[in-house]
């Protein structure tokens, strides 16, 4: 059933939204657990499809039944899985980990509740472009309707109880996944590196935790959730990322000015590369897709969207490759079929 | 004058003759010196204008004045005597010296005379393909013909004299050029470069003495010139370079087999990159052709030929690219230069 979304972008990956050519997306999630249930260390098999169950039953009372899909994580195919965890819909742990364990994902993709995760609940909204206002919103809602038939387990004192005492508080991280090529080139991206530290925010790669950067894509988040308040948090990426884009704003033009040929020779390479390659790895595609994407928003390539650079860089991850041929293929057969892909898609341009 | 060459290939670039798939050209040399000049090392600027004038006046004797330039090298600007070099007319060390010094040089580029180089004469001709002994009975003519006008240094048991020691006796060096891209893949280089150790004979790189291999062309050359007739000389040539031919036949099966979506991927990319670069170095621009002339060899490029990449190999070179575009061009120039060259010439593939 999730092969539905196959034929789409994801909301993520929509290239809309204010400050698009530098945010890719906006994400926030809240960590919540449901009181009269141990945390998941402790949860039994039991417990853990008592919460499956619970949270399928009050999604089906608070939502439209045909507008998301419930989805038993442990029953997928690890292409499934593996699918979901590239669509930004659910997490490696939930992808990787065992035992009972599920996710509400609605079908536009704008929000997703992973179930027996971390926490017994993840909630996660994300938009495109930087709408971290608007995407908290949304989440708000989301999150006030659960919490009108679960209970969630919440102390007067410390707010929202984690399994990790890192999402004490609100239990929300907001993050923002920003495309800096020019930084990376300039090798400024450093001196980012070290101010986000000085204002606890947290850098990332492309998948989360842990997570090489590739792609020149960063996740950028907020490091505590304790002794602020939602808006606060919120507050603080909303004053510091303008920083950042400001930032890669002015690399971009001093690329532009200074190294107008470099730049416009990376370009032109990787649209040659990616569709001349006959085998191709898919961190090798990502970094040439930025390339594109970054030709794209400077003006320097003109026969190709932001929105072709969005599907191809979804579709051509090895498990939604796998899903679009329809079969379940090793790596090297994975990297000529990539190469076939993007031969295709780039044909015309 | 020597502009009118600008339009023809090199004799060795032909892509004709025996092994050519494998054997770009084949190349003899002679030391000689003249009874009556002190060696160069001793040679002041009247001795070397004698000599000059003398092969001068001996040359417009023995061949037809039309067919040979007389290049007087002193007097040409740096980008012809470079221009000069990557032709492989005249070596590093003729070009870049100082004091009178000249070549004769057929107009059809299969044979020259360095005039007060190492020794007062270098005499070479060269040919496309394997064709050592054609070469040498050539070489030998041309030889015989001059030492019927001039009184070369010859000792009754030492042979001819040179101003080297390494080159006293034949003063003879034989060598060919071959390009080994499927040993360089597959690294079994390496034994190559330890067997020819054993029988005498030296490898280098494209532009001869200490120069690295690039674009995978290695010249293979006989060491030693005393104690051994030129016969003998050139039969160690023609006993063991058919070896490295099937050496590496083998190894271009062995990857057509094995790595044939590997090799494919290497020969497209290579055409795309040197289609789409916007700036690039002689360097890359050389291991880029090595692929093409893989690729066409292997029959998996059929939309251009060896010609075409002969052409493409000399012309991108930088004096080379330089006279084509009429102007001198500083480095950075002359790499997008070298790119626009590049994918005019290749539009159509």
């Amino acid at each position: 059933m999730i092969d539905g979304m196959l034929s789409q972008l994801s909301q993520w990956l929509r290239g809309e939204g204010l400050e698009s050519e530098i945010v890719i997306s906006c994400r926030i999630r809240l960590a919540r657990n449901l009181s009269g249930y141990p945390f998941m260390a402790r949860a039994t098999e039991t417990d853990r499809r008592g919460i499956s169950e619970l949270v399928q039953r009050v999604s089906d009372e608070l939502f439209d039944r045909s507008s998301f899909y419930f989805v038993d994580i442990d029953s997928l195919s690890s292409l499934d899985r593996m699918y979901l965890l590239e669509r930004q819909l659910i997490s490696r742990e939930l992808a990787e980990s065992t035992g009972t364990r599920a996710a509400v994902i609605d079908k536009n993709e704008s929000f997703c509740i992973m179930i027996n995760e971390e926490d017994h609940l993840r909630i996660h909204a994300t938009t495109s472009g930087f709408e971290p206002m608007r995407i908290w919103q949304a989440l708000n809602e989301i999150d006030d309707k659960l919490s009108s038939l679960l209970s969630y387990s919440f102390h007067p004192k410390l707010g929202y109880l984690s399994a990790c005492p890192t999402n004490v508080g609100t239990g929300m991280r907001a993050s923002v996944m920003l495309h800096l090529p020019a930084l990376v080139v300039t090798k400024e991206i450093e001196k980012v590196f070290r101010s986000l530290q000085k204002v606890n925010l947290a850098i990332r790669g492309l998948y989360g935790e842990n997570s090489q950067p590739v792609g020149d894509l960063y996740q950028i988040s907020n490091q505590i959730t304790l002794g602020k308040t939602e808006s606060e948090l919120i507050a603080t990426l909303q004053n510091f990322v303008p920083q950042i884009l400001n930032f890669e704003r002015q690399s971009r033009e001093f690329l532009l000015k200074e190294q107008s040929e470099i730049l416009l020779d990376r370009c032109s390479r990787a649209v040659g590369l990616l569709k001349t390659a006959r085998t191709i790895g898919s961190v090798e595609t990502l970094h040439h897709l930025s390339s594109l994407r970054l030709g794209i928003n400077m003006g320097l390539i003109d026969n190709i969207t932001i929105n072709d650079v969005n599907r191809l860089f979804l579709n051509t991850q090895p498990a939604h490759l796998q899903k679009l041929l329809g079969e379940k293929l090793p790596q090297n057969e994975r990297d000529v079929a990539r190469a076939k892909y993007l031969q295709i898609n780039l044909g015309s341009i």
